[in-house]
Order: structure tokens, then C-alpha cells, then sequence
């Protein structure tokens, strides 16, 4: 099957709007991609005609809900090709995930002294709730940094691992610079857990958790063509065993009396609460859009867009690209001499070429960068050659005003 | 102004639907209510043109997609009459509000010993978050039981308060039988923090936090017109102070290093993450929506859906109606001799009424009424006395069926 991006771009309705009198060229995927009309309509349908609470509704409505709702796991397993469709639990997101394996999982058996391996490349998400371990019960965070190209070898990972190592926490794929991380050969040198945010990882490659042999996988709806508040974490069923539950309420429970509580079997167990349903539908849409496409045709497609921007930005010797890994997806952090980041997102945006300016939620990354914010520009399945295109005047016309 | 129920049920597809050939009654909105066409609408509008991720975007999108969702916090504030917007947090629905109290506010502070005060009304989402601290740091829960006609006089609850109490937690009106509880009463009794789950209330009644006095007032936006996966948490500032972060991840902080972090101020501190954008805007679409229509009109329909359902429900000598005390509102717990709630449900839905049968996620209360289920009816706006007539048609043929 070839991949037509002019077709799949007539899915996405905000990609014809115009932004500043201009075509909008959206470069902030990494931030949170657009979504496709089947996801819109599949949000719509839900509430025009399909809505209900689910579980334990009995009637037409919420059993039809619920159907619509729960097919999603299996969904989420076939995109992930997961062992077992209730590994998969529905999160509102990659930060309530990582949270729900920091709370549920490392906090009642990590003690003082213990120690989780993570890299510089990580995004605040698999940060912070790390550090809360660290604040809270002394957990040692061991740091893992990349090479100056910004790729990450498994064998740097596994270096630091130690007696006390109790977890690595890495990511797939930076949301900086792209940097695929073979997080396979990190799972495969060690026994220790090995959680993987899958944020950017899961949007641009295929994922083959079977062949992974990782613990924890996050992936997260926004990212993914779907809906807001969509997503999911995968864990194993050995470590969804060890868990204690993370949040209360209902749906999580089998009996509650005044006494005591008996909490349902997993992966309801660690899901409180009225779920995001529709959105859950939602991200079920986008995954069998991106499914239908073929993850390994958008894999070239983006590999394609990737070369291509990287032979053109490499050709500016006035542009700083952070951390050009040769393996990467088509995410560019950039920085000019003499312009601040938030200045060229300012003019690049003048002209409808949306790129993000920031720390992009990784700070420690910048630091070791020796930079404090970047410009990036992050590709996603409908982008094309002619927005690079775009994307390189436009940095050529700051160039212009800022030398 | 008035209020035209015809009007508001055109605003809502999915009533003008069938379900089993007939047209849908749903009486099933104190699970989760129907969204109208306006809220259906922003949802589809910002994917199809505002969407981008939020805050620190810097391009037009990024910057558009902030305000319209940052505007959402002045709604909910001006829903609730709250003093200060930034009191309110985003949530993912009042399981996350309630939890991130929990866990936030309480975990760090209370001791093995310590006292949470809270009633038999409870749904299990304002039961479980305590029960952890229970299970994990010996806290003590003491219940109070309503009266045998649902009823909770604010004494009551106040008689339960002793010196080791550090918190109340209660609903605003409960989700099985419609008490409402006079939690300003509450407030003004004790000293002690005040937590409110406002799931239920503030759907059918003015809801006003400036005069209440209460610390905690959560709300769930599915069960408010709006969209899954939406919800805030109101917490008062001199509360906000005493807590701790409860999620970690992006937009929570103002600096990460390999040592330490920095977080930022409330209401993000609160925030962790990529939150529910799109959801938040719906929310506060259905907000503007009540607001429109008149909190006072929508309470004065709902008391005539009340007290007409009451009286034709109290007709009928064959249904026990469990806890009808004068002030609640028009949600109906019902069993039947010789008729399994599931079975009233199940029978009601091929005539296309929705009701709920289970427990209604409120196990204790099951308990107290000495039974394991009922069948819930539950009114909103947009309900009719024809489905009133509706559901005591469909009851009378149950009871023809079972007698």
C-alpha cells in the first residue's frame, strides 16, 4: 500500500485553515497532534447518538457505550501488539501513567538508598514523579547522558545499573531531538524493570511490545491523532501484580464496607472512577486510522520527511541543530546565534509555520545542551518536503533580520 | 425568563432518538447526563480549527487554544460563585479531585489516629481515596448514618466531629436517593476541614462557595453536560498552601535538575501533564449552556420533575422508594418485591426507559437501606413528566409481570 500524505492531509480539517493570512504549516506534533475527521466523528457520533456511563449499566444505551469503550483495549493492544489485552490500562495520559507506575508500583517498594537509572533525554513526565521518590523516601535517581550527537546507547543504560538499581525509566524517542533509544537491548541486558515512555516512540514507528521484553509502556492519546485526555499504560501482568492500587473510587472496587475494601481484578483495578470514555473511542479511531495507513508507511514517510529537513537545515551553518542522532525520528531542535528561541517561533508563526519554543519539558536535556530553550520543529505523518521547505525560509528571513 | 423543556431537549440529539423501537426516556443522568448540540459543538470546533497543545506555545494555535481553555477556569469559577479563579483545578472528573485531596492534602498530614468524618451517603469515590489512608496509615474513619428517610442533618454530622477529626468529607446530595446535605451548616459547626462532593448538586441547583464555607468542592463535568474526562476541583487558597504536589510532569514545575525540583504556583502546581484541553472547553461550553438557561430555572423545573415523580411514585404500594426525604433532588432509588432491580432495568429498556441497577457505586448506603441493588431513576433538565408517566407505566407492567 503507498501512503498518499495529500489524501491523508484532506483527513485532518485544520491543516487547510490559514494561520496569519498564510497556509498553516503545523510543525508542533510533538507538542500534540491534529486530529483526523474520523477521530472528530467518531467523538461526535458517540454523544449524538451512543452515549452512556458504561459498566454495570444493563440498559440499551450503556451497554453499547461500554462495547464501543472496552473495544478500545483490545485496539490499543493490536497497535502495541501487547501479549494480553488486559495489560492494557486506559490513563488520561503518559503523566497520569508513569504516575500510576510511581505511585502503584515503585512507591511501597522502593526504600531509601534504592536507586532508578534514568536518562538526561527524559521528558518532565518520566522526571518528576521519579524525583517524588526521591524527595519523599530518599530514592537515589542515578542520571544516564546521552553522546553529544544526543543518541543514547543501551550499553550507557546499562552501565548504571547497580545492586540497588530497582527500575530504569527511558524514553523511546526524545521529544527534542528524535533520538530512538533501542530500549529492546536496555530490557534484554538486565532483570531490572525497565519502564518506556512511549510518548513520541508510539506516534512514528511501529512498537512490538511482545519482542520488546519491557515492563512499562506509556503511550498517550493527544499524540496520537486522538482525543484529549486519551491514553494508556501497558504493564506486564507480573507487575500489575505488585501493585497496589493508585487511585480510589469506583469501578476499582469488587465490595466496599465501612470496614474494609476488596478491589477488583486488573486492569479495572487501577482504572477509578468514570472513565474518558469518548475519548477513549476517540483514540480507538485514530489507532485503526494510523493502523489502516500501516505504521511502517508512515514510518518511511516520516524517515523520508526526516532526511530530507536534515539535509536542508545541515546546509544553514548559521543554525545549531541539538543532538542529530542518525537514528531519529523527524523531530529538529534548533537554536540561531543572536535569536532567542521564543523570537524565531514568534516570526516563523508570522508567516503560518507553527514550531514550539521552550524547554519542551526537558530541562536537564537542555542543560546538558548548555542552551536553556530551542526552537523545534516536530513532523508528524501529514507534514511534507514543501513545508522543510517552508520551515528553511522562514528560518532564512530570521536569519535575515537577527545577522 | 422561562424555562421551555421542549426548547432544551432539541438541544440534546441523542433524545430524539429510539432504543428498542421506542422513543429513548433517559433516566439514567445521575450516571452520566446527555450532552447538547453547543457543547457537541465547541468540541468539534476546536479540532477542527483551534486545536494545538496549551501554554508556552508561543504560534497562534498554541496561544488560541490556551485562551480558550484557560477561560473555561473563569466559568467554573463563576458557576460555582467561587472567590478566586485560580482555586480552581483542573481534573479529569471528581475521582481525580477527590484523590488529589487525598493524596495531596491529606496523606502528608494525617497520622495513625487521626479521624475523617464521613457519611453513609457516600459514592465510593469519596470513600475509597480514605480508605487508603486507612489501610496505609492507620487514619480512622467514623461514619454517620442518615436518617431511615435518607435525610443528614448537618448535628449529625457535627456530633461526629471529636478532637482527633482533621477532615469531613461529604456529598452536596447524594447520588441514590437525591438528599441534600446543608454543608454550610457543616462548615460554619467545626473548625475542621470541610471536602464536598458536588458531582450531583452542582447539576441541579446553584451552587455558591463564597457562602458555603467549605475547603474541598469537587465537580465532574460528564455528569454536567460535558464532555468525558472533564471535571475541577475547587480548593481554597489557604488549603492550596498546605498541600503538596499530588501528579508529576510537565507544566507542574518551574525548574527540574538531576537534583532537584521547583514547582510552580497553584492551580498548575496542581496541573501535571498535557491536560483534558479539548474536554475543559466543552466543560465549560455546557457550563455557559446551565448558566444560560438560569441555575434557579433549571432547580424549579427539576423540584416539579421531583415532587410529581414522588407523588405517582408513592402511589404505587408495590415499590419501595429507599430515602425520600423532603429535600432532594429527583433521583429515585426503587425496589420491587419479587423483582431483581437488574430485572426492572433490564425489562424498563426494552420499552426504551434507561435506568440504572446495581449499587450505584454506594455499597455502605446499600447496606444501611438492607439491600444489595436498586433501580435508579435519575432527572435532569431535560426530562418530562410524559417520561415520569413513562416510568410508572413501565413499572406497573413489572409489577404485572412479577406479581
Amino acid at each position: 500500500m503507498s501512503f498518499d500524505v495529500d489524501a491523508v492531509r484532506a483527513d485532518f480539517p485544520i491543516l487547510s485553515r490559514q494561520v496569519n493570512k498564510r497556509p498553516l504549516v503545523y510543525l508542533d506534533s510533538g507538542a500534540s497532534a491534529q486530529k483526523p475527521r474520523q477521530v472528530i466523528d467518531a467523538i461526535t457520533r458517540a454523544y449524538e447518538g451512543e452515549y452512556a456511563n458504561v459498566h454495570r449499566g444493563l440498559h440499551f444505551l450503556s451497554n453499547l457505550a461500554t462495547d464501543n469503550y472496552e473495544r478500545v483495549r483490545a485496539i490499543i493492544a493490536r497497535f502495541l501488539n501487547a501479549p494480553h489485552e488486559d495489560e492494557v490500562i486506559f490513563t488520561s495520559g503518559s503523566t497520569e501513567g508513569i504516575n500510576l507506575v510511581s505511585y502503584g508500583w515503585a512507591a511501597p517498594r522502593l526504600q531509601a538508598g534504592d536507586e532508578i537509572v534514568l536518562s538526561v533525554l527524559e521528558h518532565h513526565a518520566n522526571i518528576v514523579p521519579w524525583h517524588f521518590l526521591r524527595e519523599r523516601q530518599g530514592v537515589v535517581l542515578k542520571w544516564v547522558e546521552p553522546e553529544p550527537d544526543g543518541s543514547l546507547p543501551a550499553e550507557k543504560v546499562l552501565a548504571a545499573v547497580g545492586p540497588r538499581t530497582r527500575l530504569i525509566a527511558v524514553t523511546h524517542m526524545s521529544n527534542v531531538t528524535g533520538t530512538i533509544v533501542d530500549v529492546g537491548a536496555i530490557a534484554r541486558g538486565t532483570a531490572v524493570p525497565v519502564l518506556v515512555d512511549g510518548s513520541q516512540a508510539a506516534v512514528h514507528m511501529p512498537v512490538d511490545l511482545a519482542a520488546l521484553g519491557v515492563d512499562f509502556y506509556c503511550i498517550t492519546g493527544h499524540k496520537l491523532y486522538g482525543p484529549s485526555g486519551s491514553g494508556a499504560m501497558w504493564i506486564r501482568r507480573d507487575r500489575q501484580a505488585e501493585m497496589r492500587p493508585f487511585m480510589g473510587g469506583g469501578d476499582m472496587i469488587r465490595t466496599v464496607t465501612r470496614e474494609a475494601i476488596d478491589y477488583t481484578d486488573p486492569p479495572l483495578r487501577f482504572e477509578a472512577g468514570t472513565p474518558g470514555i469518548v475519548n477513549q473511542i476517540g483514540l480507538g479511531a485514530a489507532l485503526e486510522y494510523m493502523m489502516d495507513l500501516g505504521m511502517d508507511n508512515i514510518a518511511a514517510h516520516e524517515r523520508g520527511l526526516r532526511d530530507y529537513a536534515r539535509e536542508r537545515l545541515r546546509s544553514l551553518n548559521w543554525l545549531q541543530i541539538q543532538g542529530d542522532a542518525p537514528d531519529k525520528g523527524a523531530i529538529f531542535s534548533m537554536t540561531m546565534q543572536g535569536a532567542h528561541a521564543h523570537d524565531l517561533s514568534t516570526i516563523l508563526d508570522k508567516r503560518g509555520i507553527a514550531v514550539r519554543a521552550g524547554s519542551h519539558c526537558a530541562m536537564p536535556l537542555m542543560e546538558f545542551f548548555g542552551i536553556t530553550a530551542s526552537a523545534r520543529a516536530s513532523f508528524a505523518m501529514y507534514n511534507t518536503k514543501q513545508e522543510v521547505d517552508a520551515l528553511v525560509e522562514g528560518l532564512t528571513f530570521c536569519r535575515e533580520l537577527f545577522a
